[in-house]
């Protein structure tokens, strides 16, 4: 079978993170760190016109984390959740999305804020934040009281 | 090099768009259709406690998508944005991003309303929507007028 696609780092994330346990997690956590998306000189022209956006998805590659755990427990949390019900790194396709705000761009460089990202990660792919679903359609089930 | 992992499929969505030409796109463009996430069922077991979340995002691949372009028009635009400041299907690495509403659940089955995704589609991961930004926060480029 062919695979569905090769993926390939687009850039990497310059954070102050070295090691998972310094990243704030479960209940309360807020990430509240400046980092940068340093975009690979090749791709640099498909930041054109990012300038103008205040968020962005960065989708990216838990390349630190080994195999998947269909039910695990969340940091704080005593009950296992489904992994699609939760942000675990032990997915079936080791993917990672966060939101964070575009604060410049200088180059080939974005500069945010909000990262949670070990230094060092592989970037797959950058998207404008175009609209929010409003907080009081949200339900968002075992972590309704927790962040 | 190694590559940064293989993506396989965790399911496939259901929908009623056979082409490209059917999907609402470009300035107004609103997503009304409801469809079904069939996830295979060796990831069933990943589900748990999905139930409580209204909102869902579904990271899945751009499968009947060739190359990529740097520099691209949307539909209804006359100029052109880099593709990170865009959901053009032709990226390097061929990720999708759609938020969902969670209908219900029917074991394997995710009924969701808001699918922007041809029938067939492979999905890679499924993640509980746990945050929006206000929309009083957001600032969205090039599309402010046009979505």
């Amino acid at each position: 079978m062919n695979p569905l696609f090769i993926p390939r780092a687009i850039g990497f994330v310059r954070t102050p993170f070295q090691q998972t346990s310094e990243i704030p997690k479960g209940p309360g956590a807020k990430h509240e760190m400046d980092g940068v998306l340093e975009i690979l000189p090749e791709f640099e022209e498909g930041l054109k016109d990012i300038e103008g956006f205040s968020h962005l998805f960065v989708i990216w590659v838990f390349d630190r984390s080994e195999g998947y755990e269909l039910l695990g427990a969340p940091p704080g949390e005593a009950e296992l959740h489904g992994v699609f019900a939760t942000r675990s790194p032990k997915r079936p396709n080791p993917i990672a999305l966060t939101v964070v705000e575009l604060l410049r761009r200088e180059g080939n460089e974005l500069h945010v804020h909000g990262v949670d990202m070990l230094d060092g990660t592989p970037i797959l792919d950058i998207k404008p934040y175009m609209s929010s679903i409003p907080a009081e359609k949200l339900k968002r089930g075992w972590a309704t009281e927790r962040y």
